[in-house]
């Protein structure tokens, strides 16, 4: 126990850093016979307010009997000592928090009422602020997912999403940008589209989130080649020099709540419409981005799974976009077989790579779609005639000047390096001789999770077969890749008990 | 570190209690550094299956990058050591767990699906076994707010409750029991109808809960007099000798599940309709109650605010009762102002003697509630003749003998001790001079709750005045009682800045 700042006194503790990495929940940790918790009357998994100057938090606490801490002494997380900007031996005030008065709000939307603008700010802002629990979060969550926000409900969750972070402007009239909904293993063409766009003078500042349900993220992903942790500067630095960026969203405070919920949308695995149409908007807006490509693909097994679910979702980008004066087009694409044969973070940033260098064993699937969404852009931005930019793109392509430029753009990033590779790998060989017939995309996902990713970069599933390959009973269906055995072992258990991949009787 | 039992291998860690009260969440503590994690691609926050010999867990892992743990250490909250059944320096198998399939019926829920009876059954089993984190169950709770259970949902959850739990069994065809759906401040009738049947001959086990948003439930209120957490074995003794009981059920398993969830709306501060009648009838099923009296006040602060609201959860509890071959007789009740003059534990527990003992100054409110309460179950169980059961009801109060077999009942339970006295008081004066007019009961809960009811045994608020009462500017309206300075301190602030009473100008 050391005190170096300032003796305690009143409600006041003396703050020690317990190296306790809780990921982003508060937690602070104080005695049970501490003398300032008996007389405030605490008990464990109760909420506190924290106040350090000008800072202040609400944790959730929790009590130890042992002689981890003194008795003036309060523990706490890596997340509330980041929070509180605290120093060993500070001294951090603990009082009882008043009621987080928008949490009647949120527990009306549960009952059925929708939330006004004024609400609405209040509960993000709070969210920001740190003072909604995981259980709050997860009940706002449910509450969104249960009950649709209409358009005014996510017209002022994004603004309000967009105001409690940072927001970047730009000296031109036209930014791009691309987003995939995503349930589509493999679907990694931002890194494909992002320098063919910038090759052609347009500016795609773009930001990507890591996976929320998924196995890799295109942050996840990009990660394995290069730095995407960008601060704002940085980003801006990239972008005037090289035309575009893919950075992690998350490490710049752009619409910081949004991170905040997928956490929590993670450990839930919910993905829900509005959210999603919240989370991506949110991003967009904050980053400025005026035209915007949407990829909504579709099929059985991805997250969007008819027609009808698609052009919901699409009339709702189109209409809530345009009332922040964006421009959004939205292409519906195949979604029944995941695209590319990666699926994990480093897998997918190796096909990446394979279409840049025009490989000949490249996966064309995963070529085309970055085709298809580049074209679309250069054409929403005025670049390329309407039925042209497809051509264009591709063009870009084939020349490697969308190669060149994805390496400049990665050492304007930091650096440029190679994908790690797995140090665990095992093939699953086919049961059957036949026809590959379907592809379950979600446990497919699962799998690779189950190896690790995206937490394990190296980890994931490399496909060899697509819909309609002829295959021999004990050929190599996909590989599994995990950077432990043991994450080897479940995901290598779970594929065996579960069916991934159907195979016709050989006609 | 010590090591006792044996030397970690594999997945194995050792067992170490630190002491940490996480209330009912699962808390486990590795190194960031430990072996085990690192090969098994563990991170912050992740989801953990912990095993000791036939029993196992899943619990929130929190890493520590400190010498607070060894490398082959695992450190474990009071709730998960207990779950387990340890004992320090015993080897703790660590491993990912599978996903929990009951999840996806509980996220199809949110989406409007109903549960069947095996998901509900699958659902209730994995919250019993722990395997459901905090925001899993928000998001279970949240989802049956959201979307009112139906009949038939309500039954298999009552079901499955019941099933995982302890069931009693009597040798008698008739076991009486009443519930008051509760929010209204000071309804404490429990401890006055349970002597009075009890004294005619009739079995009545009583269970009650600790308070979920209220400053006080009945177990609360009772424990400031004599032992509630009882065994079954304890509980049936009682009975056998007394004819009834006054216990904690939580202490009993009885429908444990009731208590996990009741935790977490604690938390989330809702308590749905269908979670209610869930709640009550699982408890009530699992005590082997055949005959039950329901009190359902009724006001505009209660937490039935209409007669069509009453009208509803009448039917419910009748409808959903009948099912498990309980006869229900409901009686809808005013709630429009607190019942006696305390909340809190121990200002409760001051009413209920103070009835018992009939005293000059006793709150007739209450007494004459009881009487209406009791005097049902006499006649729904056929001890009194339809219309005379609250005659006989009050006789029984009024010749002292319900004061003596509430006394023997409190020192077979354990002891009859006094409710303890708050060392911190203070008068809240009217700004008015007029007569009151309506009381706030949420407010009025809520300045019990932050001058610490229930935590804080004696703490609470003491009434003075009643509607319809004349009152001079500066007379004390009501006096807050607290265990701290702290609390009272917060009490006092919120019920300064919050209108509680109204007072109608002078006529």
């Amino acid at each position: 126990m050391s005190v170096r700042a300032a003796a305690p006194n009143g409600n006041n503790l003396v703050a020690r850093r317990l190296g306790l990495d809780t990921h982003d929940e508060l937690v602070v940790i104080t005695r049970r016979d501490c003398p300032v918790c008996r007389s405030e009357g605490f008990s464990a998994h109760a909420r506190v307010r924290l106040k350090n100057g000008r800072r202040s938090i609400i944790a959730t606490l929790y009590q130890v009997e042992s002689e981890l801490l003194g008795l003036q002494e309060l523990g706490l997380s890596e997340s509330a000592w980041k929070r509180l900007g605290i120093g060993d031996g500070d001294l951090v005030h603990i009082s009882h928090p008043q009621p987080v008065a928008s949490l009647s709000a949120v527990r009306g939307r549960i009952y059925g009422k929708r939330l006004d603008r004024a609400q609405m700010h209040a509960t993000i802002n709070d969210i920001a602020a740190g003072r909604y629990a995981d259980v709050h979060l997860a009940m706002f969550l449910s509450s969104m997912a249960a009950r649709d926000p209409d358009d005014d409900e996510l017209t002022d969750m994004i603004a309000a999403m967009v105001a409690v972070g940072e927001k970047l402007e730009w000296p031109r009239d036209i930014i791009v940008d691309k987003h995939c909904v995503g349930g589509l293993p493999g679907n990694r063409t931002t890194p494909l589209v992002v320098p063919i766009v910038a090759e052609h003078g347009l500016w795609m500042p773009k930001t990507s989130s890591r996976a929320i349900t998924s196995p890799a993220g295109t942050a996840d992903t990009v990660e394995t080649m290069t730095r995407v942790d960008l601060d704002i500067a940085t980003l801006r630095k990239v972008v005037e020099q090289q035309g575009g960026c893919m950075a992690w969203g998350g490490a710049m405070r752009l619409s910081p709540v949004d991170d905040t919920l997928i956490r929590v949308e993670r450990l839930m695995d919910i993905d829900a419409e509005g959210q999603m149409v919240a989370s991506v908007l949110s991003k967009k807006v904050a980053a400025g981005s005026t035209h915007l490509v949407l990829d909504v693909p579709v099929g059985e097994t991805a997250k969007v799974r008819s027609q009808a679910d698609a052009e919901r979702l699409v009339a709702r980008f189109e209409q809530v976009g345009e009332r922040f004066g964006m421009k959004v087009r939205v292409l519906v694409t195949d979604g029944t077989q995941p695209v590319g044969r990666g699926i994990g973070p480093a897998l997918e940033a190796r096909d990446v790579l394979s279409v840049l260098a025009n490989a000949d064993d490249q996966p064309t699937d995963l070529r085309e779609r970055a085709v298809l969404l580049a074209g679309a852009l250069l054409e929403l931005a005025g670049v390329a005639e309407t039925g042209e930019g497809g051509m264009l793109a591709e063009e870009t392509l084939a020349s490697g000047r969308a190669r060149a430029r994805f390496e400049a753009i990665c050492r304007a990033q930091g650096d440029f390096r190679d994908p790690p590779v797995a140090s665990e790998t095992h093939a699953m060989p086919s049961a059957h001789t036949g026809v590959v017939t379907r592809f379950d995309n979600r446990r497919l996902a699962q799998v690779a999770k189950l190896a690790g990713a995206p937490g394990a970069p190296a980890a994931g599933v490399y496909m060899h077969a697509r819909i309609g390959d002829r295959v021999e009973r004990g050929q190599a269906l996909y590989t599994i890749h995990a950077e432990s055995r043991g994450e080897l072992a479940y995901a290598r258990e779970y594929a065996e008990t579960n069916g991934i991949v159907a195979i016709g009787s050989s006609s």
